[in-house]
């Protein structure tokens, strides 16, 4: 009895059923591939299966070493015409069980079942799309009429002389992989084997791929040392978003690093003084859309650098990296100080890729307000000409509804019909000169339409800088206004060093607590910490933020000073004081978030989409189910018991 | 009042100390590089400090680049006399005030203080050695009886212009940057960044990032793909040694991946069909020296392969990737059948640099024993000639010591002085015709030592194992035996694929629930499964094993066939089921543990040399002490208290 006879028998019987596919094994079997010497008789090295292309192009055969396959399901051509080849990949379309079309992570390619071919053709006629096939045959041109030229081997097809099942799909899929069916979002990442399938994801990750060596060579180059850093390290103290991981000793636990600042800025005392890592980092941010419990960044630092140092290595990093599909970078990128994106743009990531900016109209409005003492006035306006003025009401709606979360603010919107109608309306609420002032000193025309508020000089500028970005997106889903294309990269610098938590009301680094100041406003680090710039700036790709660094602190007695203003007791970061009071030289850094970074590159929906296996929304694995429950035993090892939250600890 | 005096009044009032250096921002002020202009006429690009190296070598520019200095402490040579340069590192050394030594990460540089620049003389009587200066001078020829030949910079020092002090030493380090004063592994691993500076550890970690480099390059060059894969996954189902991360969602939790076993077999199925990463993975193994919590491994995987193409692949990496300072390895590896390396070395990671195997002569004692049922009856030697045998009584107890953990064994140690002498004294246990059988059979000489064992085949094999390297460490650490030198890899094939657990009794896998059978043995699968050979491999360096891997199943009938010998509830494993069943092509790869694989190459003590901050032998980072205890806040957030491993759960 033969091994496939004996386990046809025996998996039928073992798994009840009728009827199974007999040629499982056969891939397992060594192939018989001498005639492959047949097929190409320039073969020299063994592992080279076809020799380099004629025509001096990179050579394809590399994809094919190492592989029972002599080419992919992409490169047939007419040069290969009248060659017996092998090819091997998942069934697409099938068509009078005679005409099927093969395909793999490189192509397409046209298979023809001779009409003698019986046995094959009563084989396909219950084979499921999506089983995988391996093919001999050879390879020869398609009639005139039957030519595709879309595709990269639309002149030829294979005629098939010998077709294995390699592996047979056994349940109906659920979904297709046909780019015009394309499935909810859900399912998709629930079968992301499947989703893996379409050309856009295998674009997606191939690119990233690709961008990530790309940088590795760019820094290499430049005499950068990868350095890979620990992800278990010592919970932060107050620090939050930090995911814990219970160890043996009872009690004692392991955080998730969220960067590898602190072993950066080690290295550097340790005069590995050119350093970069693409970092995995961690932080639990419990559910928001678009972020990651885990996510990728380039982190890059050196010694004996600067702020224009740095600037320039990520213009040239980016300059050498960039894809050529892609539209093309300037060498230098411009340059805003957060001050002025602030007051121009009201946020600190611009969209840079349209006009209509902020403007300041205080000047006028000050003197109808009562100037409040525990904050500083701001009036403050956005206009769009005629031909944006839309009337919707849907819109005036959702205008006012983001000015809602800005309780305390005076807000209006209006389109300027005229000048009489406005100043009537306008009027009453801001007094009629100035209403009249408004118009006149800011050349609004008739047909206008304008958003002005007033108060809380910073929640003026915040409201104004989100309804700067969602009328324009309303415009432009409309289709009555256009971004302009390609990428627009942005530094902002000047970040103030402190910020005030407004849940807290305590001072908070901007940055972080190693992030070394402004020299021009040491001065202020006592006595008015609000005003000190930092050194940090931060990398804005059409409106979003995809990287940021700082100048760090090497002094340990500056350092102490930083953390006793923001009152962080200096014990719980010892080992760096030490460390900056060993012999550490000057030395600043960036991070760069490459899923952001792709996900504009790709202009894809989401930043799941550049992940090969991301969590949802909620932080689950849509695949396996995960996070699930443990057992006793693991609970017992970590010495650890699930509580209700609400329960006193 | 100017800053610089402000700070100096500052600092010293809020440190409540009378005297600090001033002069700790001055890197922080942009510098005047006009002087660089001065210094070399050729510069064109803005970036390029000095232009490429006129005898052809490699450039060294790029190291300076995005820095303030001009040169690295270790390139500076005759070629530059002359030259106004900027240098920067740690002072390593001083002599009378007035010679000094400058290191960093790229050599040291002489420097010399001119007799009337009183002002730095006196700051250098105050200043520790390892503080970071910035100097700027001229240089020059060294006087002939002073060039140090051993220097790459000995023929020239530096004449001293400007010296600035950018970051003193504060207290006495625990250890000083001296090759002949090498500190405690325990206080090196504290001050890590302290340890970094050695040129031993700057050399493990450049090596490392290259050789990785070297890989990555390789990989990408045969097109595939760097695929990151998540860490937080779902706890497998009885599986061990995998860290847990609790979650927001009460009693669930992702566990840290040991490998990305499963998402790399997605990705086959997801047509990404030729994948690597070098991944990071976790494993939580208690207390256990020279095994790390988190470790680095090369992860391949790769769709329509065969052993035969997994073995090819990474004899080519390897060759490909191999630095030249080490020894050359050869084209092709070694292969040895797992069956072949326990009968002839007791072990499946035989260390090939020297010879003495273990004979067989089971054949000559099988006749004395009452052969037991429960297991394979075995008698084995091993000897080593009269040049080799030790009559050490610390070396005879060292060996008694390792058979007592083989309780059930009879053993026996012994130099034969005479056939007559020990016929007599192995006669009253063997026998007297099999004691002088042996002696015959084996051709054993006069002098030479002995170690023979018998009982349970397995055991025999394994304690032999032992002994014969012990026996060889004592020699080679006596000076009487020399291993070969050199790099000697060595595949084990064919590995079982299921073994009988020793604590529960049951099968478990060699390798890993998915390794497909070899075709032959499918037949045993459920008859007899500790016969059925697993399409599995090793890669063995030196005796230690620095990589694994295996063809997978892709039928998921057979999958499921394995996971019912193996007792595994199905159910728990669907996805994988699934996916296999959705069109996954046949796939194998391999894991290279590149923390180990380092270790062998750079020939250091322990795996920790090679690791830029490693745990050390208890889990904990020697740095910040981590792990350590967490605030109620997150105990709260995540569902969790504390209980003594005692009570119950």
């Amino acid at each position: 009895m033969s091994i496939h006879t004996f386990l046809g028998r025996f998996l039928s019987k073992y798994l009840g059923r009728p009827s199974l596919n007999t040629r499982i094994f056969s891939r397992l079997q060594p192939l018989d591939l001498s005639w492959k010497q047949k097929a190409k008789s320039t073969f020299s090295e063994p592992n080279q299966i076809h020799s380099v292309d004629e025509k001096g192009n990179r050579p394809m055969n590399n994809l094919n070493k190492y592989t029972n396959r002599t080419y992919t399901c992409g490169e047939l051509g007419k040069e290969n015409v009248g060659e017996l080849v092998s090819i091997m990949g998942w069934l697409e379309y099938q068509r009078m069980d005679k005409f099927l079309v093969l395909r793999d992570a490189y192509g397409e390619t046209q298979l023809i079942i001779s009409d003698e071919d019986t046995s094959t053709k009563e084989l396909l006629k219950t084979l499921p799309l999506e089983s995988i096939m391996e093919v001999r045959g050879t390879v020869s041109l398609r009639p005139k009429n039957m030519v595709n030229e879309n595709q990269s081997t639309g002149e030829i097809e294979v005629k098939v002389e010998n077709l294995i099942v390699v592996n047979k799909v056994l349940d109906e899929l659920p979904f297709n992989i046909r780019s015009f069916q394309k499935a909810k979002e859900s399912l998709r990442m629930r079968y992301r084997y499947l989703d893996l399938r379409f050309s856009q994801m295998q674009r997606n990750l191939r690119v990233r791929s690709e961008l990530l060596m790309k940088m590795r060579e760019f820094l290499i180059n430049n005499h950068f040392i990868d350095v890979e850093t620990p992800t278990l390290f010592k919970a932060t103290p107050g620090g939050a978003q930090e995911f814990i991981v219970p160890t043996r000793f009872p009690g004692q636990f392991y955080s998730l690093v969220q960067s590898p600042q602190q072993f950066k800025q080690m290295l550097m005392a340790g005069a590995i003084d050119r350093y970069f890592q693409i970092a995995r980092c961690y932080r639990d941010e419990g559910t928001r859309p678009d972020r990651q419990p885990e996510f990728t960044q380039l982190d890059i630092e050196l010694s004996f650098t600067s702020v224009e140092d740095i600037l320039n290595l990520i213009e040239d990093l980016f300059q050498y990296c960039w894809p050529k599909f892609s539209n093309p970078i300037p060498y230098k990128f411009q340059r805003m100080s957060y001050a002025h994106a602030i007051e121009n743009y009201g946020c600190d990531k611009p969209d840079i890729r349209f006009d209509h900016k902020i403007r300041n109209c205080t000047h006028l409005l000050k003197s109808n307000e009562t100037v409040s003492t525990d904050h500083e006035f701001g009036a403050y306006y956005i206009s769009f000409p005629k031909e944006y003025a839309i009337s919707s009401r849907r819109l005036k709606e959702s205008m006012s509804s983001l000015s809602k979360s800005f309780s305390r603010l005076k807000f209006v919107q209006s389109i300027i019909n005229s000048r009489e109608e406005w100043v009537k309306i306008m009027g009453s609420l801001l007094t009629v000169p100035t209403a009249e002032r408004i118009l006149d000193d800011n050349e609004l025309e008739n047909g206008s339409v304008l958003f002005l508020a007033y108060g809380n000089k910073g929640e003026v500028l915040q409201l104004l800088g989100k309804i700067r970005l969602e009328y324009v997106n309303f415009l432009e889903n409309s289709g009555i206004f256009v971004r302009k294309k390609g990428m627009h990269f942005l530094w902002i610098v000047d970040f103030p060093m402190f910020e005030m938590s407004e849940t807290t009301k305590c001072l908070q680094s901007a940055h972080h607590p190693f992030t070394a100041p402004n020299i021009n406003d040491v001065t202020f680090l006592q006595t008015d910490p609000l005003k000190v710039r930092a050194l940090a700036y931060d990398l804005i790709l059409n409106g979003q933020e995809v990287g940021g660094g700082s100048i760090r602190i090497h002094d340990p007695s500056l350092q102490k000073i930083v953390l006793d203003v923001l009152k962080i007791d200096s014990k719980t970061v010892q080992h760096i004081l030490n460390m900056l009071g060993s012999g550490c030289p000057p030395h600043g850094g960036i991070a760069l978030g490459l899923d952001r970074l792709l996900h504009i590159l790709m202009n894809t929906n989401s930043i799941r989409d550049v992940i090969a296996f991301p969590k949802n929304f909620e932080g689950r694995d849509p695949v396996s189910g995960a996070p699930s429950s443990i057992s006793d035993r693991d609970k017992k090892l970590y010495h650890i018991k699930v509580v209700d939250s609400d329960m006193d600890i």
